[in-house]
């Protein structure tokens, strides 16, 4: 006979509420212990949620719906969503889009997919949004998910890690090495809200701590290109300007090496410029760009996972990719 | 057998008269949340009873559809989706999105939408794929549908247009009237494969034939930066180079403008350089660019023509917008 919620319940010693809370994914403050205990007692007991998580995946809707922060203007987005529909072509699976760029949207993506619009997820949004109960919650409702994210613990899901902290510290030790001593980090607007500092702008930091450079710089600028600019003017035109500029996307980078050339400053001369990512339009400015970044942009690894998570009988066990990336120099430091 | 709302209030964790308020419309306050829950549920189930039969065809999901060519890259599309999500958002609406940019995709598109997806449709879809009876089609099936596009005679639906053509033959008269006379056109692909001209390349053919100028000399290059760049970078090293290049895009004409500054051209002296989008970006390019397009890029009167007809009880009669594009001279021409 299946399991039920009050079995689980008893066995975590918590309300069926409580279980339904945390097994349902929605957003309610169930403490990190408690919500543990729930989702060990489920898996104990083989519990698959409710009659709605079950006919979620027996019912074939042959979708997948990719998850993104926005729609647009991040190059490795469109390279995922590029491998994604073709992977979904050849298998005869259709791809939805949601994004996801604020707590209410997390909220209302959870719901759409807990309503069955997709067999099965591939997430890739930056930030604290989903947070990583709502994530553990989905996954634990059955649905076949695969996850971009750096964070630990995630369950019931395969995740890709990027270890982009320690290539961007790479990065800064180049620079140091080079004798680069006021080193700016242009930053996404998401790195800056953190409590402490987290993947490309904790690359920075760990780099100077490591070699007793006191001084940080760091600024917005990295989520667009004209802020990009206009960020890179600034700090250019300032009297003790930066001698070198570590943007946190190669766009941003981009439009700083016009910043310096339109000022009359020479790339690296005067002033170093690295990026992240590793778009094919670093190869094209001039100088070409340095950049932390995959060496193939493939995410063809990535998408299997999800089909074959969506193709397997029975759930297979969670997997983990790790995509290498590394620090490209090129003529711009 | 059929469902009953028993069933479904089981599933979606309600009473049932929870289930009644919400099937029958009936203006009872229940959360959106719980609303939505209980419409997944009955569609899951294939809940339809007669009574609420007509609330299930108005809310069947709470969901819009956003139908683009490509995930990305595109300005103007970002500005629409997010001018779509903000006003989803205000209306307890999510977004999904779907991309069309083979006839294939179009087919699967089509039944996405026709298997229920969303409660309403907002198309734009660039080139020949979305043929003018697919579209007619499923707005026959009563999908409630806003279409940007330059086709006529698409029926059932609203239509967007945008004048394009006479704003880019402004452009090239503007650049016949400087003196300019080998006017290149750098086209996105899909502008190429079609049988004669049409919108920007018939633009340009329109306004060197009214001037009697025979030559044409047309690339592609517009659909990105790094194309664009290499094919810019072509064209001026040629022994007999254009003396200006109108391209399809902001972004081609910005990576132009860099290839001509690399080539150690002046800009506008040796090549004038005009794009089409009228982009923020176009501002902090140097020299800023001209270019063709809307003066205030704001989707929210398109938006709203999709949500007029969500919110109809009756279908309304189809409605046009034309989007008022105008050629915007600055420093680059």
């Amino acid at each position: 006979m299946r399991p039920t919620a009050r079995q689980v319940a008893e066995l975590a010693n918590v309300s069926v509420a409580t279980v339904s809370y945390v097994l349902s994914g929605r957003d309610r403050p169930v403490a990190a212990e408690t919500r543990q205990r729930v989702l060990d007692a489920a898996r104990q007991l083989g519990y698959t949620p409710n009659q709605a998580a079950r006919s979620l995946r027996k019912r074939r809707t042959q979708r997948v719906c990719l998850v993104l922060s926005s729609l647009g203007g991040v190059p490795s987005d469109e390279r995922l969503a590029t491998d994604l529909h073709e992977m979904a072509d050849a298998r005869g699976y259709s791809v939805v889009t949601l994004t996801v760029d604020s707590e209410a949207r997390a909220a209302a993506a959870i719901d759409v997919l807990r309503g069955g619009i997709a067999d099965g997820a591939l997430v890739n949004v930056v930030g604290d949004h989903f947070t990583h109960d709502l994530l553990t919650g989905l996954a634990a409702t059955g649905l076949p998910m695969v996850v971009l994210s750096n964070e630990s613990g995630l369950e019931g899901c395969d995740v890709v890690h990027t270890p982009e902290t320690e290539a961007c510290a790479q990065a800064v030790e180049h620079l140091l090495a080079e004798g680069r001593r006021r080193i700016a980090f242009m930053a996404h607007r998401f790195e800056l809200y953190r409590d402490k500092p987290v993947g490309r702008l904790l690359g920075y930091t760990t780099a100077l701590d490591r070699h007793g450079v006191d001084q940080r710089i760091v600024t917005s600028g990295a989520d667009d290109r004209v802020s990009a600019y206009q960020t890179a003017a600034e700090l250019l035109s300032s009297p003790d300007r930066p001698d070198a500029i570590f943007a946190a996307s190669d766009r941003a980078a981009i439009s700083t090496i016009w910043a310096a050339r339109d000022a009359g400053l020479r790339v690296p001369g005067d002033v170093a410029v690295v990026g992240v990512g590793n778009i094919d339009e670093g190869l094209i400015s001039n100088p070409q760009l340095s950049t932390v970044g995959p060496l193939r942009h493939d995410y063809t690894d990535v998408v299997r996972l999800l089909f074959d998570r969506l193709q397997a009988e029975e759930p297979p066990p969670a997997r983990e990719i790790v995509r290498s990336w590394t620090f490209l120099r090129r003529g711009s430091s």
